[in-house]
């Protein structure tokens, strides 16, 4: 694959002199357009070390308005990226609309280190480049034009120039020994490369490989493809005139659902209920101290019907913990920074350190149910954020995360009954407002929403907890258990 | 002091049971007034452990809107807080406009710690008590609303509380031996509380001290208090119709200032402009890999006259830097989340971690340049804002952040020839607008600005550094060695 960029490929001062002007203006327009446009654009800058990627990087803050660019170089990550699954430290550098974000260094510098000295298998690396492309793809699906360059080097040409560099008194602390080890690996570099580029090289986020021994030819071939990609990206059809509707016709029939499955007519007594709450809570007390000495991180999503006692149930749950284990993250609407990423990211930054525990009262499924229902999303945004959503969920999980989703589902009648019943009640009538009346007359629209997502979210990993909360006793009780045993099961 | 707190205040069910609905109700409306009015609201819950300061947090989260509502009470460091200034991890937990946060442990528990053990000076913590007061100010004057609670118990049953929780096998696991500790220097930690309270009790952010034994006395008390405070904050006088004159009439004779003392005459040839480049940059170099090695971190500000080649200066710093060492902050428009927070906030964000170097192109001295002059801050904001800045910057030094700051200065005349060469330049079209011509009309206002920054905010550690800039050489020769030398300094 990389025998095309071993050409010898160079530009003459004159040729680079004559070129530069016209990229320079071509690219600032570019830069301009995509501000205007607001699309987030990456560029990932990869390759082989020493090939001239950080003069790269300072030539295009040079050529790019530099207000409008965001450099990520440093990826030493902090105990907080530690503690939180591995993406997180990416979603947290990811570009907002209308921004550059430059990877230098990005997520495939460790996985291809990780299997050139062998510390991973090769089915290892493989998975991890399936993460990437699905990355990648989830992101570009979103509107992120993904630019990535791979500068190549023949190995004569890297050894000479690691040599020379060595040798020059400015730069040879800049050559440390892992270079030296990488020059001895260097021919299994290639080819762990070369399968990462294959692997990942898609429709949506394209590798370019450019021959990279010539100074001038490698910086202003990247100006040209980053033009082109930008030019291609915009004059690309717009996604505004999809289809918005959330629900099509046939589904409003009013079929018999997992969630009519729901035994609602469950009771508890009083009694049984203050002992049970008791027990549990104090269940709960104990593992969630026992988790943090174990550093287990735990999420707990809570999503139903308006008035189901979503609110009241996170009350018993967090009555059980210390305030410095947990925190309840409610989600209303986004903020404009949220607003300027993808959908996912704004539950990204409220992810758990090691040891810790957050409740999201509402969440990521917002997507699938009011997005949905009330058309906020386009038909292909909701319908592809179930795998989103699952992909994000096994993170989770394989990070080792506790999760716990719960749906308190009530009966039409009882919703009813509890709506009346909050406008009475002065410390709970802005609980409930016009919305609710609203979307209370799309319930069988929600209900065939809330049965899809089920049936497409619930894995073996990641169930769903169904909570029947007519009786809000045996609702309490269940959730409680639940994430008693859930925790248990990881201690 | 505490004696007022220790009369065995207490309340029987039945009162409690009479007064909660009406305290709930104001509450809340207390809460909805100050979301419409956008007040932030900060609560201290402080005082003795197993006080109930925690059952509060969660009393509170039960009265309150929890959806506005965010608890912070695990003040574990992380590595990205210890490696900023200590203030860095409570900037980025303050509360947004309208919202409530509730600071569960806080500025205060680490000073009283060390003091009771004796792990700090007397005079020590007097100073940070000190600087606690000038942060609560800070704050206040910005309008945040901040509710300090101290909890009090009598030894005696602190005592008893502490021997029962140990015997109870629900909550034994909560007595830690830092408990038993502190019961054994409670007289003592009574005395150092006391100072801190009577030290940090100010108008703007008054102590409450709140009887503590009888759990319905302490939290019944503790929501009057917040609906009284915040109803009386609301019927505050506002400082809206403050003036917001930037300059005042009599200083705008074109008086000598301190920028007329500036040599703009200065010269350099480009043949000793290559070798001083040269031998700087690579100086940079190697004292920017010292300092991360060293884990130093630095930020250097550039503030000047529009065209005054700030862009190409930071270009020729960076230009000898590694990518992953630094990070350049362009300063523009706020995003809402930052215009939600104090204007010092949006800076706080962006802090190095140790070892790095950010560079801020415009900085937090818009605040009395721009901001001053064009009317966006009024009088009393940007005339304190000299106090907050010198006092933000100390802690950077404190911190051992090493500060360079930069007014680039060039004259009128070569302002207008930049203006017009740059308008010819289809690469640089970009970087002058209407808003350059229009700061240009206010020269002499600018003018008068810059030499009361210079003057109020160039302190004996924080000196500025006034660059010749007509000749661009010259400017940047002088910008790399200042900053070289301010390194060198520290390593």
């Amino acid at each position: 694959m990389f025998e095309a960029a071993e050409l010898g490929k160079k530009l003459s001062k004159s040729e680079y002199a004559a070129a530069l002007p016209e990229l320079r203006e071509s690219l600032l327009a570019a830069h301009f357009a995509i501000k205007d446009a607001g699309v987030p654009v990456l560029i990932i800058v990869s390759g082989v070390d020493g090939a001239g990627k950080a003069e790269l990087v300072h030539r295009l803050n040079e050529w790019l308005d530099p207000r409008g660019v965001d450099t990520h170089a440093s990826w030493q990550s902090s105990d907080e990226e530690e503690e939180r699954p591995h993406n997180w430290r990416f979603w947290r550098r990811l570009p907002a609309k209308g921004r550059i974000g430059i990877f230098f260094g990005s997520w495939y510098t460790p996985p291809i280190l990780d299997r050139v000295y062998d510390r991973t298998k090769k089915r290892h690396f493989d998975v991890e480049m399936d993460r990437i492309v699905f990355l990648e793809q989830m992101l570009a699906q979103d509107g992120v034009l993904i630019i990535k360059l791979w500068f190549h080097l023949p190995k004569k040409v890297h050894k000479i120039n690691l040599k020379e560099m060595a040798k020059n008194p400015r730069k040879h602390w800049r050559v440390m020994s892992a270079d030296w080890d990488l020059l001895k690996n260097f021919d299994e570099f290639v080819t762990v490369s070369e399968r990462a580029i294959r692997l990942t090289d898609s429709a949506e986020a394209p590798w370019h490989v450019v021959e990279a021994s010539d100074r001038r030819y490698r910086e202003l071939t990247s100006g040209r493809i980053i033009v082109e990609s930008i030019q291609k990206c915009l004059a690309a059809p717009k996604m505004e005139g999809a289809q918005r509707v959330g629900i099509k016709k046939k589904s409003e029939r009013d079929e018999r659902t997992i969630l009519d499955a729901v035994d609602l007519s469950q009771e508890m007594s009083g009694e049984k209920y203050d002992l049970l709450l008791k027990q549990y809570q104090g269940e709960l007390s104990r593992l969630v101290w026992k988790a943090n000495q174990k550093k287990v991180s735990s999420v707990i999503v809570f999503e139903g019907w308006d008035a189901a006692g979503k609110g009241s149930a996170i009350r018993r749950v967090t009555g059980a913990m210390d305030p410095q284990f947990y925190r309840v993250i409610p989600i209303a609407a986004p903020t404009d920074e949220e607003r300027a990423h993808h959908y996912m990211w704004r539950f990204w930054r409220h992810l758990p350190r090691a040891g810790k525990l957050v409740i999201f009262d509402r969440s990521w499924y917002g997507r699938v149910l009011v997005e949905r229902v009330e058309g906020f999303a386009r038909t292909d945004e909701w319908q592809r954020a179930f795998v989103e959503i699952n992909d994000f969920e096994e993170q989770l999980i394989r990070h080792g995360v506790v999760l716990s989703k719960f749906w308190l589902h009530i009966g039409k009648d009882e919703q009813l009954r509890r709506f009346k019943l909050r406008q009475e009640d002065v410390t709970k009538q802005h609980k409930i407002t016009e919305e609710d009346w609203r979307n209370r007359r799309k319930w069988d629209a929600y209900k065939l929403a809330v049965n899809e997502m089920v049936e497409r979210t619930s894995t073996a990993q990641t169930p769903w907890t169904l909570v029947a909360g007519n009786d809000k006793r045996t609702a309490r009780i269940q959730i409680l258990r639940t994430i008693c045993e859930n925790l248990e099961a990881k201690l």
